[in-house]
């Protein structure tokens, strides 16, 4: 069976979003193939006929999945010998407190980069996702970008919670990575992928982390454009 | 078996560390009865004829343990027919990361508070508080205070995923609380305790947590005194 997924992008196709990314991973991580479609944002509401507000939307068998935490619940159920994404309902429960502050720190993000992503999109999509975006941040996106140096340093103060954790173990599902680790390893890529600013700069052990998300599921990573 | 807890106390024997809280709040939750000695900073270094530099230090049976994390995962393998601390490996590993969270969020909210801890020591162990605490905080307690305001802000940014995950779970657990509650709710009865801030202001999502973590271990959290 090869899943396929909604995958946003950029007006140039690169894939944009960190939870299509953490999708992406869970699927590697469980061996079940994909393709992909890139999508822009004003085409999520249609896909599959609507009922969609987010990516990553996927194809699986019989089943269309709009969220990738239920995706890699589906995928957990259905491959239990397979590497695990959350070894039980005590590591589900805990990595909803990972998704939360995978949120808080894209939020960081966000700030500094959202100018950025705009500038990335075709004009369609610039009108959609700046007047999203304001909203969701309170201001123009050059206003919010405008103390770059305070906003990157927010996001350094907010990862330091992962910096802490990676002194005692190798990833955040311990020995081995989890779905966890997908949705921050998402984060990771989408700075990459946007390209404007380097939040790793200094960051050594998060840097290395990354670096073994990379050596385990470097094909997928690489496949920037799909 | 009862437990012994060398548990942290004021110049009044209020019961201080929310590392001491998270223990005692584990040994309930596995059903272990423990006693209590009021210990007061410059005392750890003498327990049990010394090698301890933090608390707890738990006596449990014939093992003297010297961290709450390591308290809980003996608890946890003495007794895996009892309501789970971690359920599993995956749940270990993923406690690490909400460890380092909550000590992140400690390290915020000391900034707001050590002030008011020191002056709630002996004079003694006011000297030994303040050196190492505005070592630690990089600047005179009273100075790293001084913008309460700011402080106060800052602890709230930082509790933004444990806010955002309560909106889907009663527990970080899930539907019980694991010990990675028992780090959060330390670090609440810890500030309840000095009493000079209330973080929970505005904060009913959490609030609502914490009642619920009191209206199963009401009795262990009333002990403040020991």
């Amino acid at each position: 069976m090869t899943a396929h997924i909604h995958d946003l992008a950029t007006a140039d196709g690169r894939r944009l979003s960190p939870y299509c990314w953490a999708a992406k991973l869970a699927l590697a991580h469980k061996g079940v193939s994909f393709e992909t479609t890139p999508t822009r944002f004003i085409d999520i509401p249609s896909i599959g006929g609507g009922g969609f507000r987010t990516v990553p939307v996927t194809e699986l068998g019989a089943d269309r999945i709009g969220d990738s935490f239920d995706l890699a619940l589906k995928l957990e159920e259905a491959h239990p010998d397979r590497p695990a994404l959350f070894a039980g309902p005590g590591g589900v429960a805990l990595t909803r407190f990972v998704g939360a502050h995978m949120a808080h720190v894209m939020g960081k993000i966000a700030r500094v980069i959202a100018v950025d992503i705009c500038a990335a999109l075709d004009r369609e999509n610039q009108t959609y996702f700046r007047t999203s975006r304001e909203k969701m941040l309170g201001g123009r996106l050059e206003d919010v970008a405008a103390d770059r140096a305070g906003g990157v340093a927010a996001v350094k103060d907010a990862l330091k919670p992962l910096r802490i954790m990676l002194r005692g173990q190798p990833f955040i599902g311990g020995e081995d990575p989890f779905f966890a680790d997908f949705l921050f390893a998402g984060v990771v890529q989408w700075t990459k992928i946007v390209g404007t600013v380097d939040f790793l700069e200094g960051e050594q052990a998060i840097a290395d982390w990354f670096g073994r998300i990379e050596a385990r599921y470097g094909a997928v990573l690489r496949a920037t454009r799909g």
